[in-house]
């Protein structure tokens, strides 16, 4: 594997990097990069639009990459939308259900307490705008959403209910099932992007209406994201952008739009990007996605345990199996950036610090905290190809800081 | 040139490639992907928001980038905002003004005849949900616009015009200058994705308000773009998109914005896209703009000069010095689409058929046409590594066509 990753060859500030920011985004793959710079070298050339040998090239790996992440969700192709990342993919749902009248005015739309800004902000401005209500199912003094909270959430008859699959703060695998069972008759908008790179999601098994993710966070290419969505509610909604490609007929007056997918698909796409994207799938599925689910549990399982014993250290979220691949914490005494900064320049240890895209849960936490709380967090976050040595030198890192800020 | 565009010692159906799709998308210089694949595999990570080392590195590359195309337009780094493309900076931009209250019912958007469906639909769908008005600068039946049609449309007092810099059907550059002195109080919006590859923009010079382009019709990465705003502008507008990084404060109940460039980019970028363009622009530079100006100049001139000569092709678009890099065609006939097939398969010639996203236009130029026009044509495009021979065969490519199937 480590062949396959050669920053992990590299040294940060004369140590072996750590890398402990999958979270934000992850490395990529050798074998996946050389693909993708062939394929902008040898078939590159517009999609779609052209009869020529390079266009048809090009539009054939195109649509396979689209082919091989509706296999990948069990969806079907033309369920499956290219967009530019899972913050896309949500502001393409808010601006359509607002345009299509999906969404109006005294309608409500249920979030949690622990979504990405990607997953609120859309919705509060839009609310601002449109008048729509925005309510929260609730989460505990740890952050952590309890299936006693999602019932409760059921009293306000959200049209409208859009959730992480699982939270980048606290680490927890919110049960889509439940929530599923929980509001039958609510569209149901899932924000993948931290779930589905260590855990494949069954957009038909769990009845999802929308789920978005992002490659960049699971080996994949910047700038892609996808948005699956039911053809049925696919059809009856109002595109977000506009332009080339997705139109049927155009006059000076209006235009009437492209089938599915197409219709959401304005302009050149990231052709590359969705092509390597495909690149991507192919790697991990021939590493195999159940050995990587796996393998970032032992991971997880271990920053756990290791963690627990450190007993200068505030954790958050829940430490039990509903949690994954990633953990917020605090040193006690040491602001979250000290802590990443040293761990950074002394241990090439690469962690991330700050409210995490997750400002309003920062309050929340603040609530149950019992130090003073820096209304920001470190999160360590492993990928698959993370090792235990990986999370010991951490361990080490952080008994450092502590002694070297507190003794 | 040759050895840094590998595509260009490809065969196509046994021929040499002979790529004249350049208007769709260019090919890409080899130094220019393997800089992007070495940035993706030894320094990539998120950017902005972590202290450690590759995000620093990262985000430094990335900001980089901004700086060289701020250089490149002459404007300031906090007036450039990355786009997945041209088409979402218009519709970034139709978007934001409504949001803003900068374009309300009653007011008048000015267009031109000649628009790309990215610089129409999204102004047409707007109009219809938000009541405000379009008009047209009228092109004559060659799909020209004179100077005359300009002054013409400034009786209809446009709060914003919004026009093409160069016609990705009739190759005729609109006189920009002309268009500014004509409508000093309007907000201009310039759409420079067919004009800005092959010739520099300045932006302060011409006292545009907003423009727009695309990395991948000048050599660069697929998935980015450019907008370009004036800084007092953009400051009033509301964001279009909305999540992480382009936000100050989040709370359950609303959010404030973050400063320029940051609070138009929400979300994780196509950071690798962006550094890749800043290569891209590195690498147009050492070659030198104004060179790559003037082999397009000639190249164009040649196409002209050689179409002309063939008694059997009607010609569209003004083949005066306004004129540059494309043109679009007829062989009468025979169908636009059978043109492109046959010299892709028998000559290994790429071209592009169809209404080349401007439906609207097809309609003028019917009118003025002296054929049975299908409602398409073929376009030939150059970018400066092509050559005279790469026209040649066009030619006698054109003329097996006309042969094979007319006699």
């Amino acid at each position: 594997m480590k062949s396959e990753i050669p920053v992990l060859d590299r040294t940060v500030n004369g140590k072996r990097l750590v890398y402990l920011d999958n979270a934000a985004s992850t490395l990529k793959a050798k074998s996946v990069i050389e693909k993708m710079a062939d394929f902008y070298l040898y078939h590159y050339s517009n999609i779609h639009r052209a009869v020529h040998t390079l266009a048809s090239e090009a539009t054939m790996a195109y649509e396979q990459a689209r082919e091989k992440v509706a296999q990948f969700l069990n969806a079907q192709p033309e369920e499956v939308i290219f967009t530019s990342g899972t913050t896309m993919g949500i502001n393409l749902l808010v601006n359509s259900f607002v345009r299509s009248g999906l969404l109006k005015e005294g309608d409500v739309v249920l979030l949690t307490q622990v979504e990405h800004h990607a997953n609120l902000v859309p919705w509060l401005r839009a609310s601002k705008f449109h008048g729509f209500r925005i309510d929260y199912i609730q989460a505990d003094e740890k952050g952590v959403i309890s299936k006693e909270a999602i019932e409760k959430a059921t009293s306000v008859k959200p049209k409208i209910v859009s959730i992480t699959a699982q939270s980048n703060v606290t680490g927890q695998e919110l049960p889509l099932d439940f929530v599923r069972e929980a509001f039958p008759n609510a569209v149901l908008i899932i924000d993948g992007a931290q779930l589905v790179p260590h855990k494949k999601i069954n957009v038909r098994a769990l009845n999802i209406d929308f789920l978005v993710f992002s490659a960049h966070k699971m080996m994949g290419p910047t700038g892609v994201g996808v948005l699956y969505g039911k053809k049925e509610l696919l059809e009856r909604m109002e595109p977000f952008l506009y332009g080339g490609e997705m139109i049927d007929k155009v006059t000076f007056e209006d235009a009437t739009f492209n089938i599915l997918p197409y219709k959401f698909e304005a302009g050149t796409p990231h052709i590359a990007g969705v092509v390597g994207f495909g690149y991507t799938l192919d790697f991990l599925e021939n590493l195999g996605f159940e050995k990587i689910e796996k393998q970032v549990e032992i991971l997880s399982r271990y920053l756990v345990d290791s963690f627990s014993k450190l007993d200068f250290l505030e954790l958050y979220g829940p430490l039990d199996d509903s949690h994954h691949s990633l953990v917020s914490f605090n040193v006690q005494g040491v602001h979250p950036h000290d802590v990443s900064h040293v761990l950074d320049q002394m241990f090439g240890i690469a962690t991330r610090s700050g409210h995490h895209c997750a400002q309003p849960l920062m309050s929340v936490l603040k609530r149950g905290s019992k130090i003073d709380f820096p209304n920001s967090t470190v999160r360590a976050s492993v990928y698959f190809y993370n090792t235990m040595d990986d999370i010991d030198t951490l361990v080490e890192g952080l008994k450092y800081v502590r002694k070297m800020f507190v003794g």
